[in-house]
């Protein structure tokens, strides 16, 4: 099949350190364009708005969405409205709702959504699912603690309303829980710290009911310095599993297994032209939910202001 | 058929004002105990738990919970399991996940689970709906204040997490809405308004957006003194139709509707039985969604603290 000419659109951090190496290597697609408000890509055709680029590229059939959630589902309407398969970044909205829109929108125009979740195509998690599958899990631990300025640094959107704080990266971990685990789980406790000039918390901690009196605890932070923490434990009847490195390490019982080089963003791509020659959609919900769920559910406790510069002085 | 031998769970203000009352003129279904932790009903057999209840009397074919919603997964989870068909208050849960984990256990067990939303009953709901369908709806408006104090005197649970606060009322207004729209919406602005000592909302006003520019506008208030406020209204290029009293009343151009009396839970139990009878389930998870996104991308601002009575003093 001749390569799907696709537009980029958000050409921001995590278009210029993911989406623009994966396509460079990927023979599925042919990055014909780009769209942003402030910055283009060198070669190939920028525009200010996705509307201008859909209007100036007829020819472009594919777009993939890296703006901030709050931004995407007017963008991302759009392109559905116009016939064009859509790929949206992680989370992919700022409400599920609007979500369920978009999948109705790819629906009735014939043409595919994927919902991206880059982190469960980390090595480590297909041969998790297929490792804990059959076994009888007990405990599921979650830690996830970074550094928001390191990886982050001067994003004021993931503190405002919808940017959704810590869990920004927390929903990375919801994601490959809700990929490796063969059953469903539930929300039935949880704490969010919001900073007191912030509109989405810096911290929380999760308690998940399940099946069979399962329990899944999850602890995020964005205040990490120093080592980070990208760690999911689960105790089973026939062993520990561990994924570390956000699921670039496996280990069982302490043991680490020999696991392919990351490459999510190259995964996604060749999932979003699988589902695209398919003429299928994929948008799983579930991360999203459970974090409207701690939303909804937890109780809020309020700390420090936080900066991502010292105020002066300081 | 015979009528349904029916378990009623929670006992409190919602059960004896409304469940009792329906239930004594269901020819559908047969009250034959109840379960609470605090309080039985004259007449019929009262246990402590539902457990005991199901232990005592297998012959309970349904049961019908009342209590609030942070305690209703578990008790819906344990009949659902035993086989039995389970009518819920609403709102359904204190999170999206735990319902859709219910709604996966009535159709592994082959009963029937009823997630009611009792507002949707209500006379004119249905004329609105009917009367709406066609036409070219440009903006809504939802207006929904009241007395908290009046309606739910001393009941702490709504002002804790998970309670829902002004949302207790409010997702009754969104019941409605998303019953009489013939298209989804989906929130895009959304603004809380937290009491300092709780951790629930007392107000709320919400911006959604539509298809083809239509706009829905909600204001919650649980800090109405005086007169009651549950209107929704909505202009459309052939008039203007408007609901008052929750449902109850209904005006086009300003004309006053006939309408039958109000039996909202009449209404409930009479769709539990044809549910039941038909093998099948009515989740609608719409409303609980809404109310999710509002919290999720919410801007969150604090206002005065709130007490059921007033401080000691004041």
């Amino acid at each position: 099949m001749a390569p799907v000419k696709l537009g980029l659109v958000g050409i921001g951090k995590i278009a210029r350190d993911q989406h623009l190496p994966s396509l460079s290597r990927s023979a599925d697609f042919d990055l014909v364009a780009a769209a942003s408000r402030n910055a283009g890509v060198e070669g190939v055709a920028s525009f200010a708005s996705t509307g201008e680029m859909l209007d100036a590229m007829p020819e472009i059939e594919a777009v993939s969405l890296c703006m901030p959630p709050q931004a995407r589902h007017r963008v991302a309407a759009e392109a559905l409205a116009r016939g064009r398969h859509v790929m949206l970044e992680k989370p992919p909205g700022a409400t599920l709702s609007e979500v369920e829109h978009l999948a109705g929108l790819a629906a009735s125009n014939g043409v595919s959504l994927f919902a991206t979740w880059h982190s469960r195509h980390a090595p480590g998690v297909e041969p998790a699912r297929d490792w804990l599958a059959g076994k009888r899990i007990r405990k599921m631990t979650v830690t996830w603690k970074e550094d928001v300025r390191h990886w982050h640094p001067g994003q004021d959107w993931i503190f405002e309303a919808g940017g959704l704080g810590v869990f920004d990266p927390g929903i990375n971990a919801l994601s490959i829980v809700t990929k490796i685990l063969p059953f469903p789980i539930w929300l039935t406790d949880a704490s969010l710290t919001f900073p007191e000039n912030r509109q989405a918390p810096i911290a929380a901690d999760l308690v998940f009911a399940g099946p069979e009196d399962v329990s899944v605890e999850a602890t995020f932070d964005f205040r990490q310095i120093g080592p980070q923490t990208w760690d999911i434990i689960v105790e089973t009847d026939q062993g520990v599993l561990k994924l570390s490195m956000g699921g670039a390490v496996l280990r069982i019982d302490g043991e680490e297994q020999a696991m392919p080089p990351e490459a999510e963003y190259d995964g996604l791509y060749a999932r979003f032209a699988a589902l695209i020659a398919a003429g299928g959609s994929e948008v799983d919900l579930a991360p999203l939910r459970h974090v409207a769920d701690a939303f909804l559910l937890g109780r809020r406790q309020v700390t420090e202001p936080f900066f991502f510069d010292p105020p002066a002085g300081a």
